[in-house]
């Protein structure tokens, strides 16, 4: 068993960049993975592969189309206008049903392949949107489900899963990355790097988590 | 709920077609998935096809490349010469890593878009090869999982698991499908439908299982 080398579930957005930057500090070897499924901003991949080649991390793109073919979505059908705020009686559509189970599994047996028994996500029940596959009670049941099905013990890390996105600026701070995640990272549902659109239910989340840090350290 | 509809993970084998008309005599409205992921004996989709349409099932293909992408492993990689019995301290080297977590996780969502709430499975644990996605315990651990995962309360079917080949055949006789199963079926490594090759590790469990269940049929 490797405890010292981890598999970090990697899209370049603010908190899978924050929690691949934790991994660095914890683990010795890193290995990076991003997924290419469809989504209507595939260059989230190549700003993913730029972060992870400045960190030094080796990095692996994973292409799974049939993620979008299963359902429809706002995240990877154009032809849908994305839900501004939770519907009442519903999940978002922007909910692609089942990505944290496949990006989370596929990452377990390349963690096999790879002879790392860590795996790194970045997800966070605090600021959940109602995405049931971001909560910690599924991801401590899939985590026993990983290893049952490959029979070999990983270990899944969620470093931000209590986090609000005013903390999770707070570790990227502390981790000396702020600068990076803030101008270099890719939230924006519209595609737009560093403080995004502004106005996209991603980048509002992403800009109140931001004023609110920035008032937080300023009053210290 | 919809407790009257269903998925079936159907390869096109024994054990997937008895569960598939299991499924017809349970459920009103069946449906019925296969999986291309790269194996060498794609002709299998095909063969269920063809038993889809027979049984008047909707049927659908799911194409999933990364499977065998991921790993290693004589099931996907012609390179490769199968174990013929299981390593004594390895699984044996058709196992391909975390199928039966694909399959049945894909299963999943489509089920969720197909209204459908339950899903049936043909593995088992009694003849299970050391295969880890096969066990009770894995199947268990992954329907919690699923359901958490989208927020759904799918029940997992799990007909054969534990029953070996000659009860499988006996059910096939009792479901009245015995000559169809025993005919038109693929469970052959190398791709021989029927009694198949008759010397890979499938076709010797297939046919052990055969002449048990006609040996303890005629001595009824």
């Amino acid at each position: 068993m490797n405890k010292d080398s981890a598999v970090v579930v990697f899209s370049g957005g603010q908190d899978s960049t924050t929690c691949l930057f934790w991994t660095l500090k914890h683990f010795r070897h890193v290995r990076a993975i991003s997924f290419l499924y469809g989504q209507k901003h595939q260059k989230e991949v190549e700003i993913a592969r730029k972060i992870a080649e400045k960190a030094s991390v080796p990095f692996d793109i994973m292409t799974i189309p049939f993620i979008s073919s299963l359902s429809k979505n706002a995240l990877t059908d154009s032809t849908i206008t994305m839900d501004q705020e939770k519907p009442q009686d519903n999940l978002p559509n922007t909910f692609v049903p089942g990505r944290n189970l496949f990006f989370l599994s596929i990452a377990a047996v390349y963690a096999l392949e790879h002879g790392c028994d860590n795996i790194i996500t970045g997800v966070s029940q605090t600021d959940f949107s109602g995405y049931p596959d971001c909560r910690d009670s599924f991801i401590r049941s899939l985590n026993v489900t990983l290893n049952l099905a490959l029979e070999h013990q990983f270990v899944i890390h969620t470093p931000l899963m209590w986090l609000d996105k005013a903390d999770t600026w707070a570790m990227a701070d502390q981790l000396g990355v702020f600068d990076l995640v803030r101008t270099e990272t890719l939230t924006c549902y519209n595609g737009i790097r560093g403080d995004g659109c502004g106005h996209c239910p991603a980048c509002k989340l992403r800009k109140k988590g931001l004023e609110e840090y920035l008032k937080r350290k300023n009053t210290k």
